[in-house]
């Protein structure tokens, strides 16, 4: 791959820019704190991705509408709050706990590594995250995206084409002058089938000490890189 | 209006955050300059501007299907040069004059307005714009939006109730919670009446010299400004 091919980057963001575990179970203990709740958090927060796929395959195979992922992560809370015995939370507590989301804590080299590449690339979101979720995350975190698209704007999740070809279009540029990042090699595979360039981020604890997924490269990608600041030097940022 | 119940200012850009004007006059003047060709600018950036509503309006009125901005702005492009006796352009020489409204400027207190009003507001374009111009725009001219939303992704254009409600929606808002922010009392009117609030922001040279439109709030609108400066002194930023 020849950088100088490349206009935009575009972002994976669960688990690739934002540790979600380590950030859902620090929301937890201080939500549980706050409300006298005995919780295992490591294991609510596992609980609570374990259901993303399903849910989002709900979607994907049509037998639910098109659904935002907050909507879909509080249909997800619910149930858990009550296979968790938790009750007698009020509305507003629930809701607090399902922007946990927006309140995720980048990667300790996302924000740096993101500063560097985008004095040269276009910096876009390309996740299953919906607008909202995605921009608040942003201005919690500082993450400097110049666009926020993915899934909500295409109106089809990862790993549908729709969700990458409908954000290169908006981006206006070919498939090609895009580079997906992403520490999923399933998410890449996708991208690259319909034309997407790849770059391969390793966040071997993004499922904690345990990680036995995506602890490598299962294919030649175009980059492969430790960090964000290590991609930046790999495209010459 | 109480301003701690807006979330979200949504922007109209051309005109309200951009001096497009000027800034064609001198990207033509240059232009010419670079290819030996005398034109007078002034009209031809009045009569790129000029072909902008009905171009829109085709597209509105279903005569044409879903084109974005750009592309309206190439076909009204390459009917001016034929008229203005402009030929032997190369195609890269023509897609980058027609690329000089992704390179705008902003209005001198634009920046430094919205770095204030974004310390408490997010801050996302509604603009007619297709998101790679307002993108590349933002990146040229220093401009920090949290969002680039509007018509491209509604696919529809301003003033059409869709392309407000599609933004508020992305955002994860209701309408009440958006504040519009134009100068244009045309643009204030039709999100007025789908919810939103609405500040128009004098730009009284935005078509020169001899304005005769918009020099002054319409209608008793939320917030009336002189400047973004002056915006965000008056929502307390």
């Amino acid at each position: 791959m020849n950088p100088g091919e490349i206009a935009a980057l575009t972002f994976d963001v669960f688990g690739t820019v934002v540790d979600w575990r380590s950030s859902l179970v620090r929301e937890g203990e201080a939500f549980g704190r706050a409300h006298g709740l005995t919780v295992d958090w490591v294991r609510f927060a596992d609980a609570w991705r374990g259901l993303y796929q399903p849910m989002l395959e709900r979607v994907r195979s049509g037998s639910l509408p098109w659904t935002k992922l907050d909507d879909l992560h509080r249909m997800a809370l619910d149930r858990l709050l009550a296979e968790f015995g938790i009750h007698k939370l009020s509305e507003a507590d629930v809701d607090h706990l399902n922007r946990a989301w927006h309140r995720l804590e980048p990667w300790p080299d996302a924000v740096a590594g993101l500063t560097r590449l985008k004095r040269r690339f276009v910096l876009a979101t390309l996740s299953n995250g919906n607008v909202a979720l995605i921009v608040n995350m942003a201005r919690h975190a500082g993450l400097p995206w110049d666009a926020v698209l993915g899934a909500e704007v295409a109106r089809h999740y990862k790993p549908q084409p729709q969700a990458y070809l409908t954000t290169a279009a908006l981006l206006g540029l070919e498939p090609r002058q895009c580079l997906m990042v992403a520490a999923h090699n399933g998410d890449l595979a996708a991208a690259s089938k319909v034309g997407f360039r790849t770059a391969f981020v390793r966040r071997p604890t993004e499922h904690g000490p345990g990680q036995t997924t995506d602890l490598a490269a299962s294919q030649s990608w175009d980059v492969v890189a430790e960090s964000f600041i290590d991609l930046a030097a790999r495209l010459g940022c």
